[in-house]
């Protein structure tokens, strides 16, 4: 016996995703991996029908900047191409999870947007409104945050929506914890 | 198709429910009913053979010292009476949730413990691993919050499980926004 509004509409699932830092192109963060496969081991489970996961790739603007340093700019062409090429890296970044969750079964959504991340996903909640968002967190010390920062952290007080955050596990953790 | 550890166990979902301040004897407060209803609509939906609830229900040890201003102690029998009816109290809060679930058809378990809730939950959390922690909050504002204090930003930042937190929605706020 279920309450009349379960399953009158599926629960739709955001998921901030991004690049790893450390396993070139253009390979998930460890981060972002562990916190998909949390939502669907833990929380999806078998019901694929009852969820929708919705991918957010934000991408900060100077990201790529070094990947462009043996480039030549002549032309404003030239800076068309680069964004271009920003694209196709955010694109394939999705198509790893768009992938994934066909291979599971589970509807989805991905989407690209360039700005400040934690601003762009609260943005975003507040626009597509969903029931949970979950993400990724290198689950670094207090020390070694105060260098990074954590989106996550400012998500969980001001987004509009529920926000939980999976920390990597200790034996995901690569040699210096602020990669992932 | 799913990944071989989808529905090899089900997923531990603990819930820290607390009495009203407002409603009187034994009513769950609103904040804790909301994380309720939501842990069933938006997480477990119609896979109730998938999850098991733990609720939790940490008893302040001063937390009912008003209602005893009219009793007089004169012996020891009195204080194991004292903290018998405290003991009913909280049985009677864990009763509604137990009831609540056993009619949706999942499985629970509840139990009581005394002391600071912020410690003890971080502390439960360590002993019984949860797949997840949820937690209600009444939404307070920065100003409002230094006054009461948040277990939830306590138990985000310090529990070993992921922890998520479910504001009251505004029109279930009360007159005084610190009662719950």
């Amino acid at each position: 016996m279920a309450t009349s509004s379960v399953d009158s509409d599926v629960t739709r699932i955001m998921l901030g995703v991004n690049e790893s830092s450390i396993k070139g192109y253009p390979h998930a963060s460890i981060s972002s991996k562990s916190a998909f496969e949390w939502t669907i081991n833990k929380i999806i489970r078998s019901n694929t029908t009852g969820f929708k996961l919705l991918f957010l790739h934000v991408q900060i603007p100077d990201e790529d900047a070094f990947d462009e340093v043996d480039s030549i700019y002549a032309s404003p062409e030239d800076f068309r191409d680069a964004s271009r090429k920003d694209k196709i890296r955010a694109s394939h970044l999705l198509e790893y999870f768009v992938k994934r969750s066909h291979e599971i079964g589970v509807a989805c959504e991905a989407w690209i947007k360039k700005g400040d991340p934690k601003e762009v996903i609260c943005l975003e909640i507040k626009r597509v409104q969903p029931d949970l968002l979950v993400l990724g967190n290198r689950g670094l010390g207090p020390f070694q945050r105060v260098f990074v920062g954590t989106v996550s952290e400012f998500c969980v007080k001001h987004c509009e929506c529920p926000v939980v955050t999976i920390k990597r596990s200790a034996d995901e953790t690569p040699q210096d914890p602020v990669d992932d």
